[in-house]
């Protein structure tokens, strides 16, 4: 292992937790676009602006089941002198009507099937009476029909051309409702983004490892996968490695080949091995993402170790990384404030801060946006979701930044309330699922008082 | 075509929403178990309880880069009169403390690593200064340390062999970070549930197909499709059918050999068609399943038709079904009364209404509470999520009936309002992809006034 130094310590501008994210989403375009068969498509976003291809209804509908009838006939129908007309047919669904009503008559309709021409009603079967009428079926009809009753009118819904879905929309049930009814049986969708991970840092092991002394087991990349399917991605986990700016280098240049996203954790602090703090200086201070590069200036207090070689790999520097530049290396949050973004070759690279709870409250601010916005999500619709709710207590801290705490959501009478989560501490893990949303704490001397109206960034929630 | 008669019309007996989806809760239970690695985990439910395999943090660990320090050696710091302590070595993250911290001296430590024995607090490198003593590096403290300051100490979080999430636990980020933590690179899960969905009824074509006069195409199937995977299961399409009962058992037969859960949808009206009353009808008759029911006796109202004839199909018949029990053929609810529920031969048949609204109605409030059960989830959890909000207009229809309705959800300075959509009929589509819930409007005169508190059933998110 290489001593870096602490070289990358003091020349990180701390930006706002605004600008940060701003930057992320501006550094994002929509990405990748594929076909998937309707029935695939739930939960994807739309790639192209998709139009009703009919009128919808596409002929006048019965809502029930019953007789389809000219009002008029109606009129004067009540439960002691109902209106008895003649049933001239039945229409069921998917048929053409045989007959048309004419004054005096009725036709039998299934729920679903086109009304026939001269109806301009359809009567519920629960509100009539069999009879006959001269050895022929008739219908006696209990109460007068309003015209329009129970019939959805041909393009009543859509109108054949109206927008249906326009790109960037998730596709609900709802959607793949209305897609199915205008014959799209393939639909185009933004692709999955495939999202490279990457955890950095000496004491990591395998998860299926046994456990070393001093070492514990890299659990940030089974969480950042699950919180890559949760936003729509594919994870490629790249496992861990140790703080060595050569070998991270020539991983993070070969993911970016196959990935449109690296996210990688640990590394971005003030630490003597942080590997990522040294490589974003790198191409903060080149303009390039490089294995090679080393600091040229020291950063002004002494030190008895020896000057960083960052171990020139020539095989990975020539991969790329020509053309990059960073977004920020430093944010005025708790926790993850060495959170750090750039751009290598036109992709982004998220350094997140390697403790679980800042790495998974950067997560939620800067990868979840980006990957929306890959997926074809507006700059305004990538942001994170957001909502208020009441303080359920207390938070004295004050600070200088804004802080994120984890959060219960809870709700009385159509009021939200936040309810923190003990645990304050960013490294715990304990309470990491329990958390529905993150309470912003604006920076400032009082925290946030009890009772008072907070925003919460809101997380996922399981509806499986 | 056949003719059932409306032989199903007026024998069914409506029971209250709540009594229906405790039915189908009731005969769910959890079901299939497999392994799957770590990172593909998130979303799924957990099938066994998983404990913690070690203390956490499994050794006092630092939490932020700095020196480890005997907080006693610096009671009397101050920016003016700083403690001076001898730095007698360096620990990084994953290493053993080569030196243990003895009085008059610090230990330079990087986030992640084991304390040294002998130390009681991280100082932060940001409140020190570099120094030399005799020619050897020293650290400078500018502020008394608290004993435990930037420790997470041994066991602070978990206790080896304590809880970590029990069997039916929906699996979060934050849970895959923990199991990661404890080595748990496979992980018992509840399969995803097998829902096959068939779509009756002889108006329905294919989502590809042209359409002909009088018919539309199958939307409900690319709906359902899409909530089926939301709820954590696999939709087997099994396509459409048209109103045979032969026919259509024998696919629902079939269908129990490969899956979970068969989901249909129309056919359960009081139409003359309306097969999937007619089957359910046997079922409730004879406790069997079987394509060869045929109706004993009359509804009272005669009708010029032939008697139903149920086309058995031997083949059908032998596969199963001998074993079944209605649950319910009617609910006391709009939309979606003619909803039933079944059991055949130990697995759930749910048939839907074939109306837009009310398949969809009806999937939220019987057929994800099911795979809810079927994933693991306990009786209490696998009912439908609601919250409260207040209603923004007045609802004013009376119903005899609970009545569900779709409405937008806003939230604003912590309160919840409930903006029911325009378009009230069942029947309608265009809204359905914007309702973020569904109203329950309960049963009795006067609907629901602007401003009062209504229950809202929550729909799924988008995090995409």
């Amino acid at each position: 292992m290489r001593q870096l130094q602490g070289a990358t310590r003091f020349h990180r501008r701390a930006i706002k937790v605004d600008e940060a994210i701003r930057l992320v989403i501006e550094a994002s375009e929509p990405g990748r676009r594929e076909t998937v068969p309707l029935w695939q498509a739930g939960g994807r976003r739309l790639a192209e602006p998709l139009a009703a291809t009919t009128d919808w209804p596409p002929f006048a509908r019965a809502c029930m089941d019953g007789y389809a009838v000219r009002s008029a006939d109606t009129a004067l129908a009540s439960p002691e002198s109902p209106a008895e007309l003649r049933v001239a047919g039945t229409v069921a669904a998917g048929e053409l009507p045989a007959a048309d009503v004419e004054a005096g008559t009725a036709v039998r309709i299934m729920t679903g099937a086109a009304v026939p021409a001269g109806a301009d009603a359809v009567v519920m079967l629960e509100q009539t009476a069999d009879a006959l009428r001269d050895g022929r079926p008739a219908v006696r009809v209990n109460r007068a029909a309003e015209p329009g009753q129970n019939i959805a009118q041909r393009g009543e819904e859509f109108r054949r051309g109206s927008l249906v879905a326009g790109p960037g929309t998730p596709i609900r049930p709802g959607h793949a409702a209305l897609l199915g009814t205008f014959g799209y049986a393939d639909v185009p969708v933004f692709a999955r983004p495939r999202v490279a991970v990457l955890a950095t840092g000496a004491e990591l092991q395998p998860v299926a490892a046994a456990l070393a002394p001093g070492g514990i087991r890299d659990s940030n990349s089974a969480m950042l996968a699950a919180m890559v399917e949760q936003s729509g991605g594919t994870p490629l986990l790249l496992g861990s490695a140790a703080d060595d700016p050569a070998a991270v280098s020539g991983i993070i240049l070969q993911a970016l080949q196959q990935a449109d996203l690296v996210v990688t954790t640990g590394g971005v602090s003030v630490g003597d091995y942080d590997v990522m703090a040294a490589l974003l200086r790198g191409i903060r201070e080149t303009g390039a993402f490089r294995p090679d590069w080393r600091p040229e200036e020291s950063d002004g207090r002494p030190r008895g170790d020896d000057p960083a070689d960052f171990g020139a790999s020539p095989e990975a520097a020539l991969r790329g990384g020509d053309n990059s530049r960073l977004l920020f290396d430093k944010i005025a949050i708790r926790p993850g404030s060495p959170t750090s973004a750039a751009v290598v070759d036109g992709r982004l690279l998220i350094a997140l801060s390697g403790s679980p709870g800042a790495c998974f409250v950067g997560f939620e601010l800067f990868v979840r946006p980006a990957l929306r916005r890959l997926q074809g999500a507006s700059r305004e619709e990538a942001y994170p979701e957001s909502t208020t709710a009441r303080l359920l207590s207390d938070y004295a801290k004050s600070s200088p930044h804004d802080r994120f705490v984890k959060t219960k959501l809870i709700d009385r009478e159509g009021v939200l309330y936040a309810d923190p989560l003990a645990f304050g501490k960013s490294s715990m893990m304990a309470s990491l699922p329990d958390a529905d949303g993150l309470i912003r704490i604006p920076a400032g001397p009082g925290g946030a008082a009890r009772g008072s109206i907070v925003d919460v960034l809101l997380l996922p929630r399981s509806f499986v």
